[in-house]
């Protein structure tokens, strides 16, 4: 890239400013664009209110030469963005026959019709629109007075696909230069901790360069490099990542990939292996995020979520005097389910997690005590884990979900379980 | 409140604009303010850079009452906020004794000590001190060419207590005015139908105002009054809102909560009812999702996540000839499912989902065909819906999960249920 690009991401939303929503389009946006090598410089937010935007974007077109706004584009009368960019830069909004026709679809589909609704058919002239796919409102980019200026709808599940399958490919087009990125994804170790394993590393690299990012319960590692081709970059990523590789070793579930789930997914259809869930405390999220993979049913059967000891007892065939005994919180619990679920549904592989999310407390065990089975034609294992009081119920139940999927992992994998 | 106060808040950090870190700041802090009646006109977000930052102090300074910053106070080198807002209002840096000694004790307790760490003690001449009880870099707040300036650390963990132990105070002084928002959430109608029903309204209204926000699978209306006490803003809002409710009546599920399943929890509650649930395509979404809001266990008893049709015959007991014959998307077989779930662990009520989420279909239905079941003492009902061919997998299932809530929401008020 011989031009470096000062990039603005403007969010349009009375909502934001009144602390009803987080900012998490800027956030996303922001992710992606670095990257690929665009700077962002600022990050501003303005309500629904003509003359604050427009004077927004009087600043924004001074200081930035990419111009990304979320929000705004919907049906109802507070939205304003393409009026007002349409404005700032001399265009008119002219009326899109295609997104006007996709709009009729989706109405006659169910959705009621409203005058307003055609608003959404309405673009500035000359832009290239971006169908949306994932909602109603299209967004679209133009390029006026040496500036680029890309729309996009304020709900994250719009915003962040939208930005991914359309703003990327067209801002990558403005640079001579390529950057490529991979990440790998690690599990087993926080942050902090690689952080410290490749500090040296890190300090030195200049380009490629190495980051550790934290996630939600796992962390991950990006390698970046610019170079004038995509061969070449990644031909300077691959003994970094080998190095990583070797250092990291079996704490590595995966490259390029968002979640453990995915991993387990590929080496399920590797091995050509079935699997089940029981779930207590996490209530269901493991077999939830398993199934948000599309093709998920070639690999899960189905499961049980036991958030009571009867449902334990009468659908997974637990012990009802052990349950008694040492409570559902326990080591024999975890594999009993986990064994029960297997035999009942007949597949390779089945996954249990019974514990504590809190905030509550069952006054015998911490919250954040949780026990994760795994059982498999050659045995059953536990893992026991103490997240400790002070994590939320959202922590825990996601994090006892990845100690599930990573036991399976690990099992498929030939590595130790538990 | 004579004056109106238009405020901004500035966040300084590069890790925000890198995407590495959520802003989470300006929400809490915008959420304080919104309900003392001080309104947030904008947000940004300013990287490490002296000159962006300056520019950016000047803009706020130019159309803002009250600027209120994040970051940059604490002990490294890029840390700069103080210096360039003493600048920009003709202030010089002071070294607070009493901080300086604050430091000492700190560091003296353990934490390393470096030559910088002391710049933390410096303030802008004048000020008031917010001293930091959570951390090390203090707050401080002052007056100057009519504007008033707060400054807060970054960290979330120090900035958001500091922010409501100091600046709420120091800011309610400024004002006599409160603000008083409350919002309906709906389901069954969408965002530009609720727009387009009260357009004539929220057209006319200055204070309160309404505006409605699209949710992901639902949608909200928001009316919002500034009175001179907190008893006036409420009786401006409660005309309105019976307006509200008298127009949308059944179609409202809740007041100033967050989604479907907090309403069905607090009837359940009233009720004093149990269910469970039988998912398909759903996944173990719906009981996920109720078992996210904390206490869940005195309401839902368990469920089945029958992804394939011999968990659907094995744990709920459907006929496999009816599955044989009419596939699993049917309405007979959401009857069964929910009615076969609530046998067999004996709740009160039971809901079940069987369809398509997609991507890909079964070759007979269409991608988005979903029946939604409902079994309770006195019968058994299903909803079937078509939500078209383009919605996501995620929307699906989580539209497929509204509708489930909104059947026992319905069921247990007496309304019609499917």
């Amino acid at each position: 890239m011989k031009k470096s690009f000062d990039t603005e991401i403007l969010c349009v939303g009375t909502e934001i400013l009144l602390g009803h929503i987080t900012n998490t389009d800027a956030r996303d946006i922001s992710e992606m664009l670095s990257k690929i090598g665009i700077n962002v410089k600022y990050h501003t937010v303005v309500g629904d209110n003509p003359e604050r935007l427009r004077r927004c974007v009087e600043i924004a077109k001074n200081r930035a030469d990419i111009l990304i706004t979320t929000g705004g584009l919907g049906p109802t009368c507070d939205d304003l963005t393409k009026q007002i960019l349409a404005d700032a830069f001399g265009k008119k909004l002219v009326k899109s026959e295609r997104e006007a026709q996709g709009l009729y679809e989706y109405i006659r589909t169910g959705r009621g019709l409203t005058p307003n609704t055609y608003s959404q058919a309405l673009v500035p002239e000359g832009c290239e629109i971006f169908h949306n796919l994932w909602g109603t409102a299209p967004g679209c980019a133009f390029e006026a007075e040496g500036k680029h200026v890309l729309m996009f709808p304020g709900p994250p599940k719009e915003c962040v696909p939208m930005f991914r399958h359309y703003a990327l490919p067209y801002l990558k087009k403005l640079s001579d230069e390529v950057i490529v990125s991979h990440s790998l994804q690690i599990f087993g170790i926080g942050e902090s901790a690689v952080d410290d394993l490749f500090a040296d590393e890190m300090n030195r690299m200049t380009n490629p360069t190495m980051a550790p990012y934290a996630k939600e319960c796992d962390c991950l590692l990006q390698i970046t490099a610019k170079a004038g081709s995509e061969a070449e970059a990644e031909a300077m990523i691959a003994p970094v990542a080998a190095h990583v590789r070797e250092k990291l070793g079996e704490l590595i579930y995966g490259e390029d990939i968002e979640c453990l789930e995915q991993a387990v997914m590929a080496l399920l259809q590797e091995k050509k292996l079935t699997f089940a869930t029981a779930e207590s405390c996490t209530g269901g999220d493991i077999a939830r995020r398993f199934t948000e993979l599309p093709g998920a049913s070639a690999f899960f059967k189905g499961g049980v979520v036991s958030y009571t000891n009867e449902v334990k007892t009468a659908l997974l065939g637990v012990d009802a005097q052990l349950l008694e005994e040492k409570t559902a919180v326990c080591r024999e619990a975890a594999a009993a389910m986990a064994e029960g679920v297997r035999a009942r549904l007949g597949t390779d592989l089945a996954v249990s997690v019974t514990g504590l999310a809190g905030p509550d407390g069952d006054g015998v065990h911490e919250v954040g005590t949780v026990f994760i089975g795994l059982a498999a034609s050659d045995g059953t294992w536990v893992r026991e884990t103490h997240m400790g009081t002070f994590r939320t119920r959202s922590f825990i139940r996601r994090m006892a979900g990845n100690h599930a999927f990573d036991m399976m992992r690990r099992w498929m994998c030939g590595l130790k379980v538990d």
